[in-house]
């Protein structure tokens, strides 16, 4: 498989998108469109807050409905979340609108907003917008789709990647942003993926959450969970390539549709509010996959192992109590702590820190830290970035 | 009830008390000893972290095999925490060593250290400290002993109170540490607390569990727990007052010892690294007393409620998400948010923010903010602090 340059999903065969400013915001990009000139198959995974904004909802019941997707119309600048049932009603006013100019069923537009929470959707200015962004829509637009998506993004982030079946190749290519979980005004994390292939709905559903669980579901800024989180994927055939259940092809497309979404996550973190590191945590030998998981959450969310890395301190200690706290099961005196490939601490609290080459690691940009809970056969992978003083001024300072 | 001006653990009838500095810290009193001139019935509660240090468990299991207790040994600077089998020994070593300079039994005399973590005890200068502390007990001494137990915090941390029961006055006097919750190198919660009155020791244990539940596990600063946190209730019985359980006296007495451990628990929070506001964080009519403290905690402990309040943003949004987040279960659009009094969310997403008000509740250095669940009846009260640039120099640039 090979990423293309300045890929998106308009790499996709089939795939149009516009990203144009309509006046949501003050004065950057605020609307995007995404559209394939053929109905696809759809899979979604989306927020598990209790809270969820009225556009997650509408476009979650589409996708379960079973309905075939052809569009994905999302703005910036309003969250479109706490706004009852207005909230609705200004969706659905947009979705069908957007529909109808495209001329297609209105159940095929999935709609997705990212913003400001708790204000009513300027709907006008939308339907203007929707005017607008119909007739723009083009096979070079992916870039400026995925400008327009962001919020407090530093980084328009999009990807597209070949990948070659036993039967030829076929793309996938994605836009997605978020930087902080839901911070500063619930910025939430989007992705929108599109590819070729021809996959059945079912098995779309299934290689989506499980890319997801290895990816997104792997990374952490700060640890919150916005109102709007959304990651959709639509296949819509046009390779005339199949991937079916069962066969060598759906590994080869499975472990593909992983690296975009764990590169598309991962760039996420690196523009996390803030961060100046970029750290993947591996939990090895967990009991199970939960306590592996529940692990590398606690490492990665710690205020304390944030700040750490930060300061550029080999703190193992941290660690291994951020571990103890998490909840899963495993003896302290089992457990080894490395900074890429040199030990800090060894089983019976053998502890062979060096603090020079132990600092040299920390004082990458990129490195990861292995914590090794000896305590079964289960391990996990996830990321996240430091917590620098830029993290507390971005969310402290935004509305002021 | 009342409390006394400058009151500590030794403002409690025949308990003595003493702080030195005898060089595990480089200049700050590092060694501490409390002392009752009879034996005590003894209570304690200690960190739940998976990972414990030597002093904590060795001092549980003393007060869980139901010993007397007649004396605490402190020492900051230095946790033995994730020092093996060496930490054990190292512990009973000076704790057997203080009993025999003190003329008790050894199980009587409790262990608790605080400080860099991994770093075996300098037991020879723990030695030499104990010869220095013990002639040093005096009446006088609670001050001192409250300073020689911090660690990172900025202020001294002591407290007494005189609770009138039916039967005539008894007092309860404590001092505590802590400012992050194992910051910046495991800077433990610790609390030792006296009272002349006398209690049998499951009585005791079941006071201040319950006490403890409403007070010290209502707090954080930064979510994590330390290997060391440790509460201890001594009860020596000079006044020669019982409380017993069943009586008013029971009453009266642990609604005393809640609003010290109270105040103890806002000492702790209000010293937070970094923090420039106390807040208190009221939850009500939660399904359960677990989900309202699951809400509460999950407001509390998040990096962006904590940074909005910093910056004096009257953000009801980050803080619904918070909960959305909690695991809780409640309906979003039946729940209202006030800042004291001054409601920012009524049900319905009714949003009645008047920013200018809401921003002088806020601008406060204390001030509640309130969520009503409207899921049931059950309410709980918690305390956190805001969440500054300086929460992450302290912590990233400690060891530097």
């Amino acid at each position: 498989m090979q990423y293309l340059k300045d890929g998106s999903i308009t790499s996709v065969k089939g795939f149009k998108a516009a990203g144009i400013f309509c006046g949501i915001k003050k004065a950057k990009k605020d609307l995007a469109l995404i559209y394939s000139t053929v109905p696809c198959n759809a899979a979604g995974t989306y927020t598990l807050n209790k809270v969820k904004a009225a556009p997650t909802l509408i476009s979650k019941k589409s996708v379960n409905d079973g309905n075939l997707i052809q569009a994905v119309l999302v703005n910036s600048g309003n969250a479109n979340a706490c706004t009852g049932e207005i909230g609705f009603a200004d969706a659905f006013k947009t979705r069908d609108y957007c529909a109808d100019k495209l001329g297609i069923v209105k159940e095929s537009v999935l709609v997705s907003s990212t913003g400001v929470i708790g204000v009513p959707l300027p709907v006008e200015t939308m339907l203007k917008g929707i005017d607008a962004i119909v007739p723009a829509l083009s096979e070079e637009g992916g870039l400026d789709a995925a400008e327009a998506i962001l919020t407090t993004d530093l980084k328009t982030k999009s990807f597209a990647l070949e990948v070659l079946l036993s039967t030829g190749k076929v793309t996938i290519g994605g836009i997605c942003k978020g930087s902080g979980m839901i911070a500063p005004n619930m910025a939430t994390m989007l992705a929108f993926i599109g590819t070729d292939a021809r996959i059945d709905k079912q098995l779309l559903q299934s290689l989506l959450l499980n890319a997801v669980n290895l990816s997104f579901n792997c990374i952490t800024v700060d640890g919150d969970t916005s109102t709007n989180d959304m990651v959709i994927l639509m296949a819509n055939g046009l390779s005339e390539l199949s991937v079916s259940e069962g066969t060598e092809d759906e590994k080869i497309f499975f472990d593909a549709l992983t690296d975009i979404c764990t590169e598309m996550a991962k760039s996420i973190v690196v523009d996390g509010e803030g961060a100046t590191k970029l750290v993947q945590i591996d939990v090895k030998n967990a009991r199970s996959i939960a306590d592996a998981n529940l692990t590398a959450k606690a490492i990665a969310n710690s205020p304390l192992v944030k700040t750490a890395f930060y300061g550029e301190d080999a703190n193992w200690g941290r660690i291994l109590s951020a571990a103890g706290n998490s909840g899963a099961e495993f003896d302290p005196e089992h457990v080894s702590v490395y900074f890429d490939d040199v030990a800090v601490l060894l089983p019976n609290y053998n502890i062979v820190i060096d603090e020079v080459t132990a600092k040299a690691v920390i004082s990458k940009y990129e490195f990861t830290v292995t914590i090794d809970l000896n305590a079964g056969n289960y391990s996990v992978r996830w990321w996240t970035c430091d917590f620098s003083e830029d993290y507390i001024k971005i969310n402290a300072r935004y509305r002021t």
